[in-house]
């Protein structure tokens, strides 16, 4: 069997998510359509992460076995870019050892959450960005909250109740905001993710900031293991799967 | 009566052009239906051009007539943007003298035309861009064709049939590409356009540089007043009503 490793973007806005669920349109569903298309046959693939619906990617990596490539290496992004929708896009495939597994190799993920912090809405930006308009972002104030969050903790009160993971430890190796111009971008890497949690994040050091509560607080929050005591779950549009590091 | 000069963005994916039609959504439609909402009565707008459907604008304007303000100018945009789709935003309204007419009165019209030079399509720039990935363009020879449209001419090979004016002269005072990256902006600025004009003079001058026809053949296809002449319109997606200079 020939392991292969799919890097991936996509327009997240049209899909209930990456994984499959019935009568809805899903990244997998429609990566899987494109396979069988190619091959003849049902290819079950698997994502280094599960992006909610509505969530993009600019680097999302999807894992499949082939018997047979049929095909070089170099040419198989572009015969699964033909069969699928304009807001997928393959684009890059690899050969990986035996040994390779998209889902349980990854060493980091990372993901960017992008803000669109200007007073006046811009329509072009709505489906990419969370307008955020309250008041003008200190990333610095954002950036002491966030290192708190940095190294193992559970993250019971940063997931939501659908989190079906018995284990709410996870690790946090980065997490900081920058500014350019009127938007800015908060960048997360961990080991793993739970479900919402780096919309629950984002949401709640906004708003910490916003609030101008206390540092302390945040230690609260994840002590507390409880999802109430979080605050605002940022939307889905802002939230891009940057990529994963093996 | 009190003369208003609104000035407005959209994203036109979803709208069947600026100008009010029966059964489809416009932009007008939806700009007259706001201020319905707000003063209770119907009242007429006039653009400063009509966009074609998918078309966008980052500067377009609307002019229409009240006899009472009811409020502050300074919040009349914000009253409207309430009533408004997410997708069309007013980013300002200003108070003209009675003189002033949002069509009759602009003495410049200027458009810019975004072109995704990629290798790679990028799914995120899809309904912004027109993904142009025949070869790497040459601004500058973009440029030495564009040159030859500069000024009054008959421009009757660069409108579609569709267009209703007798007189098809009109004056283009700046048309020039520039490149920032993988992206090629070009830059329209005339007296009016006719129907479809910016996008077959964008079509035209890049199948011209693509097939490195000489530089006399666009003044061939100008003079030949016969819109078989042209070349390719291209995609309204990538066609953005930029300001209008009164």
């Amino acid at each position: 069997m020939i392991n292969i490793k799919l890097t991936v973007q996509y327009d997240g806005t049209n899909y209930a998510g990456f994984q499959v669920q019935p009568n809805v349109a899903t990244i997998q569903g429609e990566i899987e359509n494109a396979l069988e298309k190619i091959y003849g046959t049902y290819i079950h693939i698997q994502g280094a992460g599960r992006t909610d619906a509505g969530v993009h990617a600019l680097g999302q990596v999807a894992g499949f076995c082939l018997e047979n490539l049929k095909m070089p290496i170099s040419k198989l992004h572009q015969a699964i870019n033909y069969y699928l929708p304009r807001d997928i896009r393959a684009i890059s495939a690899e050969e990986e050892g035996d040994s390779f597994h998209a889902r349980f190799s990854a060493k980091w993920r990372e993901y960017i959450y992008v803000i669109d912090n200007s007073d006046i809405f811009v329509p072009f930006y709505d489906k990419y960005a969370y307008f955020y308009y309250k008041h003008k972002i200190n990333t610095e104030v954002v950036n002491e909250y966030g290192k708190l969050l940095l190294g193992e903790h559970d993250f019971t009160s940063f997931c939501s109740s659908a989190d079906e993971n018995e284990v709410k430890f996870r690790y946090i190796e980065r997490l900081y905001t920058i500014r350019k111009g009127n938007f800015v971008y908060l960048i997360i890497r961990g080991n793993a993710f739970l479900h919402n949690m780096v919309r629950i994040i984002t949401g709640t050091l906004l708003e910490l900031e916003h609030k101008k509560l206390p540092y302390k607080t945040i230690l609260e929050i994840l002590s507390a293991k409880d999802r109430t005591k979080a605050l605002i779950t940022a939307p889905a549009k802002g939230l891009y799967f940057r990529r994963v590091i093996y």
